[in-house]
């Protein structure tokens, strides 16, 4: 299978792959496609590592197929552009998140909302349209079609803006599409890891009045002192709980672990708005009655279109929001992993490719 | 305690009430205050029978206080209105239905949402400003702030009329503020009751393509040939269901009983929106995953406010809506409980509160 990835495309790729469920990660040879007319290539220098790669190498969402390189939050240089490209030249700072592939005809394409799309193509792990698999940042060279590619403003460092790729965009098209952009508002954070942090530094500069809601006391000073978050409440706290029921207009939940949400939506006022950004694998339990007796929502979002990841990325430069970020060698990745794992990082890790990724052939 | 109801306010009353748990409707003499200076008395001539009514007389919900006097779809003709009263003069064809009270201070007060002010009355067994108890309408007379008192068009006879002053709202409200309103709109009504066949009124007149879902098959003729619904699922058919699945741009579901809801939410589109306006009493099971992935909303919505329910009556009155009913004289109203919860009547019973309602004493 390895000797296939390594031929099926005419140009050479080294990146690190995981090739079964321990979800170790190895250096492994590859293939690209040349650069199609309308493709962008470019060198990687940073990829973020996201909370779905350890998802996705160790398969724990059940639709993994081996080898697998990880990693879509990818920055880097263009080494070369296809003669029908419009909008980037050699040495462009650009990036790709997560996706790399849609239909282009359907009602959310037309949207720019290829994120819905059904015939989507996942930066890494999908079947490609050619019928070959899609491989990920964690690799020295990539190549995608250049509506995928978004430009990395001058003024963000690529190992910042890579995160933003997938964790900016996926706490700021809600913010955005559910109204929680206006200023004044009330707004809880929920989980303060990758996603969280960012989105407590997207609402500030929007100009909300920020909660952090967190199983952790001990997250408390860093919320309010560091990333400037109004008021931190402990989630396991009844009493704090239930003294700030009914304030909030909007909550962006970004835990992936089965938790209660009931007295999530008690926070929030009439008309609140509950937004799930996490994907607890097992069903949750809600009663109805406070949905209906205060107008209140509780609804979903994922990641973003390319035209808005564009937005978020031009908003952060100007705005000068970045991801806190760890940046570390390729061969820390499997230590990475682990302390990821912990929840030991603080907010992203961020593999220094440029430097440190090495062929072994 | 029927003695004070009696004597507490100057004005005597004459309805049917319940006086326990059995839920059993009897004749009862209570009062009802003098006209205030902003208030409306009016004689009642109909009093639509909503489910609620019969959770109530059964305290299904907890928090009945005996003897509760039930009914908020109330219509009849001004008899008397207070010396501040600008909008009513003797005469009129009014309405008041499931609010009687609110702050007028608050942020929803302020927009026109009664029906989410913290310190609403209810019609009904609410506890009103002055200690005393809310009496509803299955009785002669009734007294309102006329704040809370809707004028009945000239084209819709008040027996009709009726109905919409809770049923109608309920399921206006949420087309509105969840943008279900637009033409060209494929949407779905769960329950073919009271408030679902209303709710297919009102979509086929603003526009769309109406769905109705349904446990039971042999409501389909009724659904497509008399109340215009354009298909017809039922809910219990999983290959229906599957051939249906991401068709659908929002969901109306009026089910009061416990029933899933995950298959509901694979009927939506992308960006669709599920509005729950029963309240099961248990909490539901639902997997936020295809909320994520979809950008789904699962939301609620309870009655409307006093400035809609007027536009909504006046729309209805405009488009030629009105609820199919059943007219039965108050006599027949423990009969017409049986039936209500049996599921037994097309659409609502309304009782005929001027021809039947004779005081014993």
């Amino acid at each position: 299978m390895e000797k296939l990835a390594e031929q099926e495309h005419p140009v050479k790729a080294f990146g690190w792959a995981a090739t079964d469920s321990s979800g170790i990660l190895s250096p492994f040879n590859f293939s690209r496609r040349a650069t199609g007319e309308k493709d962008v290539s470019f060198k990687v220098l940073y990829c973020g590592i996201c909370h779905s790669d350890l998802h996705m190498v160790k398969n724990e969402w059940g639709n993994t197929t081996y080898p697998i390189v990880p990693g879509h939050e990818i920055a880097g240089i263009v080494t070369e552009v296809g003669s029908k490209v419009q909008k980037f030249k050699v040495g462009d700072r650009v990036g790709v998140g997560c996706l790399v592939g849609s239909c282009h005809s359907c009602e959310n394409c037309s949207n720019n909302l290829e994120n819905y799309c059904l015939k989507k193509k996942f930066t890494y792990g999908s079947k490609s349209y050619d019928g070959t698999t899609t491989y990920g940042g964690y690799s020295d060279i990539m190549v995608a079609d250049e509506h995928f590619v978004i430009r990395i403003p001058d003024n963000i460092p690529l190992e910042v803006a890579a995160p933003l790729l997938c964790a900016g965009i996926t706490v700021y098209s809600p913010m955005r599409y559910y109204g929680l952009d206006k200023p004044g508002l009330n707004v809880g954070v929920v989980g303060l890891g990758g996603l969280g942090h960012v989105a407590v530094k997207f609402l500030k500069s929007l100009g909300a009045k920020v909660t952090v809601i967190s199983t952790s006391p001990n997250k408390m000073k860093e919320a309010t002192e560091n990333l400037g978050a109004d008021s931190f409440l402990v989630s396991r706290d009844q009493d704090q709980m239930q003294a700030a029921m009914g304030t909030m207009d909007g909550i962006i939940d970004t835990v992936s672990a089965v938790h209660p949400i009931l007295s999530l939506v008690g926070l929030l006022k009439a008309h609140g708005k509950l937004v799930m950004i996490g994907m607890p694998e097992k069903p949750l339990e809600l009663s109805v009655i406070p949905l209906v007796i205060g107008r209140k929502t509780l609804a979903g979002s994922m990641i973003g279109g390319i035209k808005e990841t564009q937005e978020m990325i031009d908003f952060s430069a100007e705005h000068k929001i970045t991801p806190d970020i760890e940046v570390i060698p390729i061969d820390y990745v499997n230590t990475a992993m682990d302390r990821l794992h912990k929840g030991d990082v603080k907010y992203r890790f961020v593999i220094d490719i440029g430097n440190t990724i090495k062929s072994s052939s």
